[in-house]
């Protein structure tokens, strides 16, 4: 397969051919934009004896942590669900390898890492909704001023599962309120990208000191008459993962997702 | 058929035999409460010469005036898509009579005004998503305090239709950011009984200066942390009618409605 210097930087790239630029080592940038239309994923890959505690996490909490795929049996590095060739070690452009809690290190290829037992896990993100939302012709601010989705941690605990616990963090978007209510219409119908928002308006309601200093994320412009809606975010399971700390843990850098062949409109159960 | 006293303060009453007491002139009191599960309908008669404006205004306004039958023919009194045997001269428990937009009188029968031109529009009513939030768990602060909901004339045009114009009337519920989440999502499911809320949180973003002096309906308790969430109203076309002032047109009487046998639940869209 040749791909250009053109195409490299394009956004027309599929899926399959983005992957394929990134396990070369030629695309190592955010996923943001790049192949539109395609599901994006957040990466968690544990121990097996670590796996069943982090299942029942994402079983207990789907809207921060919504599963949409994970390896069949531990070892499998393909995905064959999520779509064509993909290798888990080598197709994600960042990856975070956590030692006992820890960040070790910040790689673009965990071939060398890979062990038999790692269980891989691939939770919705947010890029899905945000794509609906444009579609429809709602402004999502974060966007439209260039910067990360501005994130919070709560005071809302997860359910506890095993060894895994946290309070849910957030995600930011203002909006008008008749822009909100749409929103929430368009969310509902996306539960495995988390689905609607938990909470607007006030943010000491959930636990939030100071909407202008997000904990993760960049801080973005709330306008005149909007209101801050906020989703439960994918950042909650790496929170958990920290509180943990488990012996050896692989996420992907922040930004740096999973690129899938699955189109973002199947995820819609209506 | 035979109904005893004790059966008529029941609320056990099924649509039909509601219907029948208030044929006999024994029930005229408000329809709040009676033969849960069904569908009630405020109700607008109009000649046919201004029905057709009407039911325009109903389309191009569908959230403040969400049709859910009228007859078929002008002249017909009986609305068999509706339930069994419903004869709209009788089975309201009070009517309103206006006479060039000016409210002539209230009755309880209108077999003697009726005439051969006359339409029947029927329009979904609060009662039934009211039924939908309750049931999961939703508290209708209107409800719980036994009163009438608060309603406000907003600053929020209807789209024009011929001779009938105005600006929406919107009811108000106090609610948990949470509980408004959810009862967008239910609501959303029943367009034909106002659907989802069209704002939520400042009142006078739509033109409402006091939110604890509402224009029609009574004041209810907004608690801490809850917001006010707003529903387009059918006194919106009320509203019209009077702005409009057709020279002849019956409605019924505020919280009267048409019990109809159709169930809440078929309602729902999906």
């Amino acid at each position: 397969m040749s791909i250009n210097l053109t195409n490299t930087l394009s956004t027309q790239l599929s899926a399959y051919e983005l992957r394929q630029l990134i396990r070369q080592g030629k695309f190592i940038d955010n996923t943001s934009g790049y192949a539109q239309g395609c599901v994006q994923g957040n990466i968690v890959i544990l121990p097996k004896d670590w796996a069943n505690d982090f299942l029942q996490f994402c079983q207990f909490n789907p809207k921060p942590c919504p599963l949409i795929g994970m390896s069949e049996n531990a070892g499998d590095f393909y995905l064959p669900a999520l779509g064509t060739d993909i290798d888990i070690r080598t197709d994600v452009p960042g990856y975070r390898l956590f030692v006992n809690g820890e960040l070790e290190q910040e790689i673009n290829d965990i071939t060398t890492l890979w062990r038999d037992d790692l269980v891989t896990f691939v939770l919705g993100c947010s890029f899905s909704f945000e794509e609906a939302l444009i579609a429809d012709g709602i402004e999502i601010r974060n966007i439209s001023e260039n910067k990360n989705v501005p994130m919070y941690r709560t005071n809302i605990a997860c359910k506890t599962a095993g060894r895994f616990s946290g309070e849910t963090v957030v995600s930011m978007r203002p909006m008008l309120p008749k822009d909100a209510i749409r929103a929430i219409q368009i969310c509902s119908r996306f539960p495995s990208v988390h689905g609607a928002p938990i909470h607007f308006g006030q943010p000491e309601q959930i636990g939030i000191q100071d909407i202008n200093t997000p904990d993760y994320g960049d801080r973005v412009t709330i306008k005149e008459n909007e209101v801050p809606v906020f989703w439960a975010c994918g950042v909650t399971p790496q929170l958990a993962l920290e509180r943990t700390k488990p012996p050896f843990c692989i996420t992907h850098s922040p930004g740096k997702m999973l690129v899938t062949d699955i189109a973002n409109t199947t995820l819609a159960i209506l």
